[in-house]
């Protein structure tokens, strides 16, 4: 059912290209700041070239398996978003396929749309939320523009994006609180986080939560190494809430991260209550591109 | 019990001039980008001459007082924050006596803090919510870090800080947002000031309501000049939520604005079904600083 896998997570700024054993192993890995936004039109089999020419030459008779935002409007072509729910089947049905060379294809895996209130859609992510293998659960995909998602019955029911990545670097970097921030130093995060996430409970919102840092800062009451986790904590645990109003208050939460991403969500999510399992983005990725890829050569 | 007065509205990176009659009418006005941050220490002398050396000599027994953050510590003496709940009494007394020249004194007003839960500061607003002459009630002075007040028997007696412009602007032109963002034409601004408010009525909060922007845009189902608009007023709709939460259901609020802010604010008001009264900064400065300059003298 499974063969060997050439697959590459390839986004707007960087892409990753893995190459996959029968048996799930990653035998080699490459990153590289080429994402699609550095790939003129027409120079998508060079760049895949540049990418993976090596691990191609390591395994020829390998299945290649393209998944984020080369299958964007613009990216290599256009994978048009499957609609929630959509189950791996759907997702896999809907790849599309391109020539790489004369006797050498790929298929580019589309992305998802949900229209369940507000429109929303992801490309890369449903990827890694397939590798998961949940029957039901409520996966949480923290990063510049987060992702929450709710599977029921093995499908994708619907999800929702967050900002919280990019409004936290715009607050800490560009703001007014960038002036006062400072590197942790000492307990600095752990207090930070603690009073970001008393702050998020606070009545008044986030617009008005932010603020404390700056008063918080000049009349000595908060450290200047603690605004980052404040700030960070806050937005976080805005994030938490606002899909428990979403999807409801779920048992446990999948969280899809790793590194600094990993410690500051599962430190919010068991804040909140909430049990967490935590898979690598690299261990979803491959689990998630296997069994699409098993989809579609059934 | 009123005498002429040369007031200065000195912020950080602007000041406001004006010379006022006994029964209060503005005689002449300056504007000039001259805030604090562009004085030197031991300037502040030579910058009041260059802002407001002719109204001196227009008016050479005039009283000065000077509001807002001339008296932070970054300006010209650290006027010490008067704690709430606070009068135009207490404000007044608390004023500090600067030498201008050999025989020309002025007064630096202070600024004002509140301890209620979130601790918080203002300079200058404070000037202008004395000027609304309010035995009771709630005023809204919205901005880069829109301030709401309230007042009860006379008193400033709580405020709070919400960073709705500031975001505004981090979202409207450097997010991901931006990219996609066109000036309105047409009906983009009433029909983005709509749905933005709808938007501030969903569940999830601002992090996951202001990327619908995006995804809308992206699905052609909201045109590039709704983008400001609805950003716009998705903040201030959450902003007005807040305050709410915070000071309780008002049946009127008392706007401090005027051009766009008043506008938008306006309309963002009435659609919270409160009643509004409208004050420009210039009328409530005026009144403001006349009240506690009357008090000075007493």
């Amino acid at each position: 059912m499974f063969k060997p896998l050439i697959a590459l997570d390839w986004g707007t700024t960087r892409a990753r290209a893995f190459l996959i054993s029968e048996d799930g192993r990653v035998l080699q890995r490459r990153l590289a700041d080429r994402g699609i936004q550095s790939v003129a039109a027409g120079g998508y089999p060079a760049a895949f070239e540049a990418l993976a020419g090596e691990l191609r030459r390591a395994a020829p008779d390998a299945a290649i398996v393209l998944a984020g935002m080369v299958g964007s409007r613009n990216g290599w072509v256009e994978a048009p978003y499957v609609a929630c729910p959509a189950s791996p089947g759907d997702i896999a049905a809907a790849g599309i396929t391109v020539d790489l060379a004369a006797d050498t294809r790929a298929t580019i895996l589309p992305g998802l749309s949900c229209d369940d209130g507000a429109f929303d859609v992801m490309r890369g992510e449903e990827t890694l939320i397939v590798g998961l293998g949940l029957d039901d659960g409520l996966a949480c995909l923290p990063g510049t523009h987060s992702k929450w998602a709710e599977i029921r019955g093995g499908r994708i029911t619907r999800f929702a994006s967050f900002m919280t990545g990019e409004i936290y670097g715009l607050l800490r970097n560009q703001s007014i609180l960038a002036r006062l921030a400072e590197e942790p130093v000492a307990d600095d995060a752990g207090r930070g986080a603690e009073r970001g996430r008393a702050a998020a409970r606070g009545p008044a919102g986030l617009l008005n939560a932010a603020f404390a840092a700056r008063t918080e800062v000049l009349a000595g009451r908060m450290r200047p190494g603690e605004v980052g986790p404040f700030l960070s904590s806050l937005l976080v645990a805005q994030e938490i809430a606002g899909a428990e109003a979403l999807f409801g208050r779920a048992h446990r939460v999948h969280l899809v991260a790793d590194g600094a991403l990993a410690e500051s969500y599962g430190a919010a999510l068991a804040a909140a209550g909430l049990e967490t399992t935590i898979a690598t983005p690299e261990a979803a990725f491959v689990a998630g591109v296997r069994r699409l890829a098993s989809g579609l050569s059934r």
